[in-house]
């Protein structure tokens, strides 16, 4: 049985909202339990009536919620019952063997750093899809700014441990630059294209942003304010662009087939929305914490358990921790 | 009159395929007059049966050309007469406005520094379109890595002049983060916010990757690692994304208009290429040089010799001027 910690609450929908991607996800997978954090009364009235083997259904006592804009090293010092703290402890406790919220990160970062056990430092990794539909992921996408140049080889590695979990053999990790030669680059990028070099990682060179979505690299490694910029970029861009599209096309004559064009243009929005697919993926801990964003909704909820549980599946932290026995 | 250099030397095209862009751009507009920088013998061959209006088209002759990979300070050193150091030669002694070229753009930032005056600093900026079809800039997009703070309010009042030759009466200055809050930046953009602040532009605060094509910044401030990252990632998302949803519509059965498909795709592809529009723009000497990208077209020669001609006519180094006397 592989046990998931779900967090519903601190996200914009309610939880009552949301517990349809419990429910999904639970009837995926039989060898799935989820320990679902939250206030207990309110938490078991939700699932009441939804079709569920309770035996795989934890309700954990989880009263306190920490709220978007609330300081997080004061929220993790009074509310030591909310569903964050409630849902690391179990991870600590009692092998649960990831955690997955859509509360706010700042406080999400400070209960793990209070709470887990650390592998590495921590990486905030994003997985996306190429054109072509293949995984890559970016690391780090805006846990740290301001990184020497070792912590870049270090987020290689997080990506490389993760990559690996999708299957990917010997991951291709670049490095995220304003061109593509080695030449190229800041002062910290060049200093960590050397030390890449030599880490005996599949090391592919520096990348651009023309090249992510097209490119081969299966792990784009960076500091975190440009791999913040760059996951930001891509998912503005997509959607400026597609809704744009899909605008044109609608004062398109009759004759065009609206209902294709439609589906074509959402499989597209789909295929780009990270957040809806595996959601940003805090690493450096021993158990994954996977965050969806403030605005999911069941559909998030249902995708982000479903990386949960392939991740504890498919053993992240053990592939992590031969990654920095080397 | 409004002088304008045009190199058509340095290009992945040769001159004779670029040429019809400045046949087109001087039909265009009667007040323009184009020096054309180039072999001479080589390019009255290329102009001799094209219709032009002689008097505006002054071939000067440039018959040495700097090609891509060759090392700019060396090729500075030995051609003398290439259209590049010719070109720029103009805009200092004939009063030539602008320059315009497709070469490379290590030789074409060594040869301006040594050959043009300097206002301020160099800044590659770019112009892009909004979905909404309105302009913006990007400032810096890879001139300048490894940047002071201070260097970022030089980055904004160069974009600040700029979009005020497009009509912008009071721009919009957005600093480039992985936050939209004042707090949220590395530790160069937290000093560059504070800065911002007390600039006297009209700067609105951060601005992230989601926010760029949909939101409400004219000049998007940033050092040139982040801003070419940004500039290439928009770039590479929208050709991928219109990538697949272009083969996604040609499978779709034939009673699907593909003509109309076609040509809303080609209208956002374009909108979204600034290669195309108007080009990256080196700022911080006393001509604007309007660099192409190296595989451009006559079309692109057209677009980037109208820019060039709406900054000279519209007073680019006046305002950029005014903008540094405050």
């Amino acid at each position: 049985m592989y046990k998931i910690a779900v967090d519903l609450q601190g996200a914009d929908n309610a939880p009552e909202l949301l517990a349809d991607g419990v429910v999904r996800a639970l009837a995926d997978s039989s060898d799935l339990c989820v320990y679902l954090c939250g206030d207990k009364t309110r938490t078991e009235k939700i699932f009441k009536g939804k079709s569920v083997d309770k035996k795989r259904l934890v309700i954990v006592d989880a009263p306190e919620t920490v709220v978007n804009g609330e300081d997080p090293v004061a929220a993790f010092e009074t509310k030591k019952n909310s569903s964050l703290a409630v849902g690391m402890k179990l991870c600590k406790t009692e092998g649960v063997g990831a955690f997955v919220t859509c509360g706010s990160t700042g406080a999400i970062f400070v209960t793990a750093m209070m709470t887990l056990e650390k592998i590495g430092n921590p990486v905030l990794l994003a997985e996306l899809r190429k054109a072509d539909g293949s995984p890559f992921c970016i690391a780090d996408c805006g846990a740290n700014v301001d990184c020497r140049p070792d912590r870049l080889v270090h987020f290689a590695r997080m990506g490389n441990a993760y990559m690996k979990t999708l299957g990917v053999e010997s991951p291709r990790i670049a490095l995220l630059s304003n061109g593509a030669e080695d030449g190229k680059g800041n002062t910290l990028t060049k200093k960590a294209n050397a030390l890449l070099k030599d880490s005996g990682l599949n090391f592919i060179g520096n990348c651009e942003g023309t090249d992510i979505l097209t490119g081969t690299a299966d792990v784009i490694a960076c500091e975190g304010f440009s791999g913040n910029i760059l996951l930001k970029t891509i998912e503005g861009s997509v959607k400026a662009v597609l809704g744009e599209g899909l605008a044109m096309f609608d004062k398109l004559s009759d004759d065009v087939r609206r209902d294709d064009i439609h589906r074509v243009f959402k499989r597209l929005y789909n295929q780009y929305d990270y957040t809806a697919l595996g959601g940003a993926v805090l690493l450096g801990f021993k158990a994954p914490i996977i965050k969806g964003h403030g605005a999911a909704t069941a559909e998030t909820v249902y995708h982000i358990i479903k990386n949960a549980y392939a991740l504890v599946r498919n053993d992240l932290i053990r592939k992590i921790e031969a990654e920095f026995s080397v």
